[in-house]
């Protein structure tokens, strides 16, 4: 195997999907939908985070959410609690969702009915950067138990996001958080990129981050 | 793009790397030095965890590391404050170490005088799992921040795994970490595994994970 045969096939992966992505894109501009891709490395509280947005989003607008996970259902199974259409996208080991993966789960959500569609990617910093899912906002999440310089060791996700949000503000002073470092890394890598930062568990930014998500001029009072 | 043509391509990418780490394997076994590969997801605290093994383990026996990240030499310039050699190996945006990396990195390591080599991959709980860095023992990092459930969601990683190390313990309370449920997530997905609970922070757990490190019959006393 060599290397520029090896290139050559992830690029011709990465066509595939970015024409998967431009049919996505056109399939939630006809309806008004807009996707929103949430991407982190596992366990910074996507699921959590997407919990709460799910519940309080749902009272104003149309809401629904496909969640990846490599195994299992659970995410999805918890995120149904919210009220919200939510479907279990099983990657079965692949290690980020493709756009293909988008389009055959959209069958059983109305998305004329669906202002603003989640996609909760698998947990990766990695590998989902390079994966257009016809997104309108890509949102990646850092929590303050992770450590400050993530956005610098995984800079091609930093900076390929539109927002980021950082999670889990309710241990900062247990984990001796650098809010300062953290920002700094944030705008290091991706210079102007808004931030958000938040607790599912208080509930603390939520408000701030459905204003970002949401489209512009929806009233959400 | 056929899914047959990439699922070829992966496996002649997996192939090439399964004969370099035997090469690997077999110039670890000639100088006597066990190779310890730590994986986990971002910010689950190997290097926090690695410095503290690399100060203690110094004092009796032979130590280095190789350290894995997509972007920066941050982990090297700290771990370095160790003593013990350490060496940074940057991947350049690819998600995993692969075995003809650690070999273009041992240049400078001298094996002979390394009774343990850790090599800490890129913070990643997917990809790493299919690469064999011919190490002997293969050590996967969850801590009490990032939700009971990963090994269930990220089960080839943790079956692959020879020894599970739990992290930020001191952290639990703050996070209600169910403690039994991570244990019993552990071995469903691998049975009998050994488990070791841990904080760097503290030091609680420490030794007991040396003494797994070690070659049976080393005296860490």
């Amino acid at each position: 195997m060599t290397t520029s045969r090896l290139v050559d096939v992830r690029r011709g992966v990465l066509e595939g999907n970015d024409a998967w992505a431009a049919h996505l894109r056109a399939r939630f501009s006809s309806s008004g939908t807009r996707a929103v891709n949430l991407v982190s490395s596992p366990g910074t509280g996507k699921t959590a985070l997407l919990e709460v947005l799910l519940t309080r989003m749902a009272r104003t607008c149309g809401v629904a959410a496909l969640v990846g996970d490599c195994a299992t259902d659970n995410d999805a199974v918890r995120l149904a609690r919210s009220g919200a259409p939510v479907r279990q996208i099983v990657t079965e080991g692949l290690c980020h969702l493709e756009a293909h993966l988008i389009d055959a789960h959209l069958a059983t959500i109305d998305l004329n009915a669906t202002d603003v569609l989640f996609i909760e990617n698998v947990g990766n910093l990695v590998c989902p950067a390079a994966y257009d899912l016809g997104e309108s906002l890509r949102v990646v999440l850092l929590s303050v138990t992770e450590g400050e310089d993530k956005p610098l060791k995984y800079p091609a996700m930093f900076s390929s996001s539109d927002l980021a949000v950082i999670t889990k503000v309710d241990l900062a002073e247990a984990v001796d958080f650098d809010r300062s470092a953290a920002l700094a890394a944030l705008q290091s890598v991706h210079p102007g990129m808004p931030v958000v930062e938040t607790s599912a568990r208080t509930g603390v930014g939520v408000d701030a981050l459905i204003a970002h998500l949401l489209p512009i001029h929806t009233d959400i009072s």
